[in-house]
């Protein structure tokens, strides 16, 4: 099979939202009127982002998901996309397993595959995403003001406790079958929180999704607004799923480890988020028309910096390093 | 330097067209009312798309002239693009050159850098372009129709007659320094055809740019088209800017070794187009214009298939495969 049987095989497809798609030299693509193209590129590379032996159909669905939530942390609706493939070789299995991931949660936010390339080289997945948000809407990450609510999705940590226990570092090694199980869930197919970024149009006041560690994406929410913010560690606690697991006879002991997990762990694809205190019931209500929980953890304040107290308001001193791809 | 330290200083700028650029989870874009967006991608890795040696500025030209290219084939002005980027390891000098040449053309088209990944992986460069297009009038594979010409931009061949003799194959390696140097500039500086694919919008009825070799990609567009055509070989004879070299003492007799790299060589990013003859004025006008010349090759003809004739009218019998990256 060549390039081009490759294509036509596993990634053509009709489009409807697009004018064109797979097949020409571009694709043509129109935001509706009133609003803009939000855009987003990330690129997953073997032995960083997944290990080799991955399921194809989890990381078809991750290498989408990822980009999604770059959409949802805009407040955008996803609208199609571009993949760009470099294959070691061609592997039937492997590919049809993997369009299929990809496609399925295509297919499930209505996102269109327009186009994009394959080459040979090693395992990189390239996806650009296109969505639309109206005109001067999009949640941006400079938008926190001080004594704002700070909020965060769903659970986090998890994805970073799986990547341990699979790499075989700390008391990760020690996590129980069905919490590991649960955990390896988070980390290869995240749920973008496409819905819930939506309904966060007007009332978040910025957003990020956490995919490096939620203090240190919070940070760049805090820099970009020229604002600090301080964390209560006690609303922390419960944001990792696998909580239970320091109360089992394996984990006893290592809440300081999942709260490193929660806090710096990265690969979550939650969103964080600010919002006026005056918005609390319009956040919960946006929580609950989107089926996706959400945790205040901490409030924005105009003293640059980021300050951890305990639940008594007592100062916390703790640095977390979040991910950084050439530390 | 970290990741994000790397994307402030080498590929942040500001923006003037996007309404969002580099720094948050999506850059923001919108095409001018009446405008479709062409969008395209091309991912460039390392030992099949370039050498591990290459000139880093003469590299990030190539990255975003393949993909003006593709706009150029559809007709699209350059707005905006993406850049992922998978580094090994960060080198300072390398990114420093890469950046130059990258941003001089873009520039150079008014092209902006919007957004973009970075992560630590295999050599690996990833564009995606945006570009506008006005609505319904791209230039499509699909618009050729029987009787129309056959003509292609430019200089066709020499980038693999530079790729043959870096890499020491057949009678490229005897090529005189001058020819090398100026087929060595055609493969590693390609000047993408912008201004006449916008030149060509209602003057052409389809064209697309050469990346795999002009007759398996002017095969696309026949395919597309539901038409087939008969190629004037002895009108291609010039198309090689190297043609020189078949004259000189040690080119003898490569006459169809030069005549392999025009019809099958690939990376020259030239367009290949068809127009009806009555267009034949305004497609010289177009290249006139837009300081590019083009030369007529043939003719678009309903019986489906390629066939090659020479200066007599005479058949010719010659395969040419084109360049699959799974071959």
């Amino acid at each position: 099979m060549g390039e081009f049987d490759l294509i036509a095989r596993y990634f053509t497809r009709p489009v409807r939202r697009a004018a064109l798609g797979v097949g020409d030299d571009c694709a043509l693509l129109a935001p509706a009127p009133g609003m803009q193209l939000a855009v987003s590129s990330d690129m997953l590379v073997e032995g960083r982002h997944f290990f080799a032996d991955v399921d194809p159909e989890a990381l078809g669905h991750k290498a989408l998901a990822v980009n999604l939530s770059d959409l949802a942390a805009c407040g955008a609706r996803p609208l199609a996309f571009t993949l760009a493939l470099a294959l070691p070789r061609i592997d039937e299995p492997w590919l049809a397993g993997f369009a299929r991931g990809l496609l399925a949660l295509a297919d499930a936010h209505g996102c269109e595959l327009i186009g994009g390339d394959t080459t040979a080289g090693p395992l990189n997945i390239c996806i650009t995403i296109f969505g639309e948000v109206p005109t001067g809407q999009a949640l941006l990450r400079s938008g926190a003001r001080a004594g704002e609510d700070i909020w965060v999705s769903g659970t986090v940590g998890d994805a970073r406790l799986a990547l341990d226990a699979l790499r075989g570092h700390g008391p990760a090694t020690a996590l129980p079958p069905a919490l590991l199980a649960a955990a390896r869930q988070r980390l290869e197919r995240p749920t973008p929180r496409v819905a819930l970024g939506l309904r966060l149009l007007g009332v978040a006041s910025s957003a990020l999704d956490v995919s490096d560690g939620l203090l240190g994406d919070l940070g760049h929410i805090l820099r970009a607004s020229g604002v600090g913010a301080c964390i209560d560690l006690s609303e922390t606690t419960d944001l990792i799923a696998a909580s239970a697991f320091q109360e089992s006879d394996s984990g006893l002991f290592c809440s300081d480890y999942l709260q490193q997990c929660t806090l710096a762990g990265g690969d979550d694809y939650e969103l964080v988020f600010t919002a006026p205190p005056a918005h609390r019931p319009a956040v919960l209500a946006a929580a609950r028309a989107s089926d996706t929980p959400v945790t205040r953890i901490g409030v924005v304040q105009s003293q640059a910096g980021l300050r951890l107290m305990d639940a008594e308001g007592r100062p916390v001193e703790r640095r977390y390093a979040s991910f950084d791809h050439f530390a």
